[in-house]
């Protein structure tokens, strides 16, 4: 590296060579990665330095620090500070390294070497044990001592900069992981979750994430054990291949349960800890109304969930809160705004919508772009004729028509139907209206689809609230809220990381209901995973409740906005829910299983497998290949087993086979995880099942008669008129999402196994403009969960000592 | 350290002697530090060593690791595991000291050492290029080797035994500041707000907790620049004594601001980064529902304010979402008790409530509470009585005098009052309520007065939520919420780490209603902070509203709580307030600011400066002296400056200084902290205003006289009842925490300066009894605020490409 000469002059001619190689490298580098943007960061005088030189380590896309220093500044903290990967001084390296040659007691004169370098230099060569002099180019007879001249400095430089930027892209590349699972010791009987969940040692989250190979400066700690990682991510890996891609979706749901969640986490604890794939679980993140009320957590179960699962169970990083209150706040702005108008005269409105502030009145950018939409192509605010002024200060919103609701992350049934407005500060304009579980807001589903921040600004931008008095949709953007929206839910696009019980990486981002809306985590989770496991890896995500429902949407909704192509399905079922649908008898919370749940019964189980077959038949419409997965229970008879495996594979899935991660882990579900494998390496053939410019009619009906099995649906004359309405306000080539009951394939939920002969009737039609679907309505949904006689939080406490908590389950 | 002996005989003795030092040394330190529990360690056979190495690495109460493993688990990543300062093996010590004696070619015999130490001082050894032999005690002729027994070993053992005593007493004991203020450059004109906050870049949260004496077990990072800090630190400095306490209060408040953020912070910069004074500023959380209507951010401004000022605007660490969330739990928890009772048979309700599972019935230990209170003796299900079954399921809520409410943190109007209940499914139980902004949720004021989780918890279940048919309070215990609310408010409990623009530490932790309740920021924070800065360190706290408010109840409900003494109130004033208070004209928004504030009007001043003087009487109730700091503006003059400080003084205060932090930062603001300084010397004789056993009626009437100057008190009949209620409850020994307008320091808005001659009439009474005060009503306090026709949503964007958010100020 440090070249030692006795001339001048011959110095030149090398310098020269290695300068131009320098360059050389420069270009080629810079061709073979289009993504290297030469951000050099050059720091002259000022006040912080070090605080400066702090922020640009950290700054990912800074590959070098230059510092344009005088001397008097370059001290040893000020040297210490910088990264040495971004010193492209090499001010680090002089300071670390010693010479080659043993230079103890010789003379060097540094010539015309000035500023920033200087006194690092001489730092390096008297920690060398030289003596060392200095003096300017004009000097003569120098030949006979080292000398580090300023060309010897330029040359230094030309090959830092060089390294800096291989060193940055070597950084940005995709990293191989390593991953260091954590080690299960099921015990049997199995504990309980929060047990099993508190007994397991999480890595420090900052651990698993550089395992994984993301970068520090991609990673926001929330205490130890979440975290959220930025979306630069996506530009950073932009060319590396995505990893398979999983979707775990279930036979029509029973009250016995069957697992989904469960066998997600243990199908990565099997890739990742046993088989040693990388692979990465993407969850839903789950509303916290219902761990107080009577579903109890969803981190999944047993020996395969995600730890700490209160941490899941409860806050998380306060996504669900940022939607709560980005909602609320437009259902607010409207409330406002009908008052508003309706007490105030044009001119009024208008003095007060665009103020004169210090003299001076204009419209601000979201005003400007109201004025474009009314077609009124003015930006002077005293060129409005009264009639623009009208028809920009009237959103002339209908009461009776506003379709925004309140949402709250509460089980609270008394908000299901409420009149607001009451107070006489109101003015009378009181309304009826509802509160939702912050789930079902339409902002949850758009974090669940959206690309980034600035599609999720322009999304939340297009949510319609409500129509004007003569039919108009109105927006977010009208409102005037849509900047402060994306301010609100600026943190919550980034996903959380967290991790399973073996240790293996979990994504948990976006929740949204599974009736009203897609019932799918988020597409940004699934990229960022894909992108990290790599081409071999695994991403393994789930889908709300039946194929019919969660599955589809997965496919025609979540696959078409993402455009993502999935490998395999995992299709979870039980035998006792197969029973259920075989015939076998209603249970009751708190009353014993009935025996056909318990002992051997394999008629029930032939005919409960005609639900499994037609939800394989579903996942092939879509020409996607599906595993079956039986989740193991105890009162599992190996005739029941192998019936299930047997009708399975003859009903066309690739394979089926039992699981056991509950009672062991990632061990337990092995098997499962290398069908899964060798599945996702055979090529399939995915397909949309209807086209987007199909008529809204010709989708409700292929969605209706393929999937649910109805011979035809039966439109309600509001369902007709609002398919009108959305056709002539150009909302009709958007995906359908059907609001149908999760307990049957038809509307009825009663009807269990494959109901035949019946028309789907389409009760109303709505729409998320935002999020970007038209949702069908299927009998009545609630969007409001209540709380039972005995709420479990009668069990959860908190020990003020420990800090533990008990009763989550 | 090393012992190089020739012969193991003598050696025992001189190995004994160290032993026995090393016992004696153990007993001194643990009796001059009684807070030292001896927590080793020991780690035995297990799966997962590393994972155990690195939790108890973090874990500050073990203060020494033990290897009790077999030399084949001694990995080298198990050796490079275990944290040096944690090592009692000296397995750390031994791989990386050199020894002292050359030894090279030498030979070494390990006698009788086994385990894990062996693998060590193997390696140990051979690295200082020694051969290596072992034997056992039995072998003979070795005195010729150097010898290393396994009392060498135990002698080193406890030698580190000592050592990590010594360690663990030095890190858990106070740590001098170390603190790196950030460099200021002022600009002039000031710029905006948030261009201020973004053109500093902040320390990152750890640098800064390490500054100021934090471990790093005691941090939980939220992102970069916000990190929750753990109360275990009150127990680690029990014995530091407290810094100065310091308050920061106004004058009453006209609609042209006086800055009291502003001063705290500014205060706080020019102590810590100008006179090198530890300090700390304590702040409110702010609510952010105001953020997006009229007021803006909370985050003081100019050159004082904590930064980033988004971040402390919008979510923080969630504290408020958490508040939302567990009171309206309580709220989803009454409506749907009413419910239930109203539908159901005693022994419906008992068979929910205390259902069989797997055939057994019991208690659940918050049911077992409740029966103790309704004086039933008895813990098995089957021996209650009708009538005890009746009396235990049966809360008998009145649904018209349910006082809780709702919390939503936004500001929604049409929330202010609403009938729920309306769903079919909720049965014709509809009933009218109302939303209150979340800060003045009960839970906000309890999270402001607790001094622990145990303490949290007990205040939580004495939250009386209204009253049964025959009068009897129901609380939260009563409902089974208890334990649930602790956990969702198990995080919010830890107040928040952020940093000024000086990169000096700020505290941010509660924030309640400062009418309805105390209006000021959390005990805990300020019990941290002074313990943090040490004895000659400042903790500057601030209360809501004017000293009639805010003060009095900083005085009288606040430091009654926390035990905690007062050395100085800060009181803020500026020229122009002073001159409304002497009869200067209203301001409207948007209209030139009348004349009078804008040149000189010594008259204007001179009269106003009654409300100044009268602030000043009220400090001086309590003991307190007082420092005016006079918030500049530059339309102020220089008589004016010196007449209000001459009015000041004349009046009792101990100084009176114009400070100009807004313009220059903590620069500007070096005369006020050294007044201060000097001031907090002096001895004070502070005192409370009442005595808690004083009747309610003469609390209010001390109150009301004293503070605010009124003839006297008229109760209406409900506030009469309400006091007799009370007392028969038991509640009439809680303090007052009166709800008043802030704008006047009697009970009429419009009233500026000081008014006399009224009788303050008390409309009602309510009670928080988990907060633990009496609020007499004094006129209608809004606990909902609404949106203006243009909120400053209108301004409030982010930029999708770089993530800056626009518009806040």
């Amino acid at each position: 590296m440090c070249l030692m000469v006795k001339c001048a002059l011959c110095v030149h001619l090398i310098y020269s060579d290695i300068v131009q190689r320098s360059r050389e490298e420069l270009k080629a580098i810079r061709e073979t990665n289009p993504g290297l943007k030469p951000t050099l960061a050059i720091i002259q005088v000022c006040l912080c330095v070090i605080e400066e030189i702090l922020r640009l380590n950290e700054d990912s896309r800074v590959y070098g620090i230059f510092l344009h220093l005088p001397q008097s500044f370059l001290s040893k903290s000020v040297r210490n500070a910088i990264k040495p990967q971004k010193d492209v001084d090499g001010i680090y390296f002089f300071c670390n390294t010693p010479l080659d040659a043993p230079l103890i007691g010789k003379m060097a004169v540094l010539v015309g070497v000035e500023g920033p370098l200087k006194a690092t230099l001489q730092f390096l060569l008297q920690n060398n044990g030289m003596m060392v002099q200095t003096c300017q180019w004009s000097s003569k007879h120098i030949c006979h001592f080292e000398v580090f001249t300023e060309m010897f400095v330029a040359v230094v430089i030309c090959q830092h900069v060089v390294r800096s930027n291989r060193r940055w892209i070597q950084e940005q590349q995709y990293q191989p992981w390593r991953l260091r699972p954590l080690k299960l010791q099921p015990l049997s009987p199995v504990p309980s979750d929060i047990e099993i969940s508190r007994a397991q040692t999480p890595k420090p989250i900052s651990q698993l994430a550089q395992e994984v190979g993301l970068l520090p400066e991609e990673l926001e700690a929330y205490g130890n054990t979440k975290a959220k990682v930025h979306l630069s991510l996506l530009n950073r890996l932009q060319h590396q291949p995505n990893g398979k891609y999983v979707l775990v979706a279930g036979i029509t749901p029973t009250p016995l349960g069957e697992g989904k969640s469960t066998v997600t986490i243990g199908l990565v604890q099997a890739l990742s800890a046993h088989l040693k794939l990388n692979s990465f679980a993407c969850l839903r993140q789950p509303s916290q109304g219902p761990t107080f009320g009577v579903k109890g957590g969803a981190a999944g179960g047993g020996y395969a969930q995600v730890i700490p699962m209160e941490e899941f169970n409860l806050h998380l990083t306060g996504d669900i809160h940022a939607i709560t209150a980005a909602n609320n706040l437009v259902a607010a702005a409207i409330d406002a705004r009908i008052l508003h108008e309706a007490t105030q005269s044009d001119k009024a409105l208008y003095s007060r919508l665009v103020p004169s502030v210090n003299g001076v009145r204009c419209f601000s950018p979201i005003q400007m772009a109201r004025l474009q939409r009314l077609g009124i192509n003015k930006s002077d605010p005293s060129d409005l004729t009264p009639e623009e002024v009208r028809a920009f200060v009237r959103l002339d919103l209908d009461p009776e028509k506003v379709t925004w609701q309140r949402v709250i992350d509460t089980n609270d049934r008394f908000l299901r139907k409420i009149t607001v407005g009451q107070a006489n500060t109101e003015k009378g304009h009181a309304r009826q209206t509802q509160f939702d579980i912050a789930v079902a807001s339409e902002i949850m589903a758009i974090l669940a689809l959206t690309d980034g921040l600035a599609d999720m600004r322009a999304r939340l931008g297009r949510m319609v609230v409500g129509s004007s008095r003569n039919g108009q949709p109105i927006t977010a953007d009208d409102l005037g809220v849509t900047g402060a929206l994306a301010v609100l839910m600026k943190d919550a696009i980034k996903p959380t990381l967290m991790q399973t019980l073996e240790g293996t990486p979990v994504f948990v981002h976006a929740g949204p209901f599974a009736n009203i809306a897609h019932g799918n985590s988020s597409v940004l989770a699934d990229k960022l995973a894909l992108k990290l496991v790599g081409e071999e890896g695994f991403v393994v995500t789930e889908a709300g409740f039946g194929a019919d429902i969660g599955m589809e949407k997965f496919f025609n909704i979540k696959c078409r906005t993402s455009g993502l192509k999935p490998d395999v399905v995992v299709l979870v079922a039980t035998v006792r829910a197969l029973k259920m649908h075989g015939g076998g008898p209603n249970v009751t919370a708190g009353v014993p299983l009935p025996k056909e749940y318990i002992n051997e019964n394999l008629q029930l189980v032939t005919d409960g497998c005609s639900n499994l077959k037609k939800h394989i038949q579903i996942a092939h419409l879509f020409g996607v290949p599906v595993v079956v997965a039986l989740n193991a229970f105890k009162t599992d008879t190996q005739a029941e087993i192998d019936l299930v495996c047997r009708i399975a594979e003859a009903s066309g899935a690739s394979a089926a086979v039992q699981c056991h991660h509950w009672s062991r882990g990632g061990r337990g579900s092995v098997e499962l995880a290398q069908a899964v494998k060798e599945v996702a390496s055979q090529k399939n053939h995915f397909q949309f099942l209807y086209n987007l410019q199909d008529s809204i009619v010709e989708k409700i009906r292929t969605i209706a008669q393929k999937v649910y099995g109805a011979d035809d649906i039966e439109l309600s004359p509001e369902a007709q008129a609002k398919i009108d309405y959305y056709n002539q306000q150009g909302f009709g080539a958007l995906p359908i999402c059907m609001a149908k009951t999760h307990l049957s394939l038809s509307h009825m939920p009663e009807k269990k196994g494959v109901p035949t002969g019946f028309i789907l009737p389409i009760r109303d039609i709505r729409a998320s403009i935002g999020a970007g679907f038209i949702y069908p309505l299927v009998g009545t949904m609630s969007t409001m969960p209540g709380l039972p006689t005995r709420p479990c939080f009668y069990d959860i406490d908190l020990d003020p000592v420990t800090e533990e908590i008990k009763g989550l389950f």
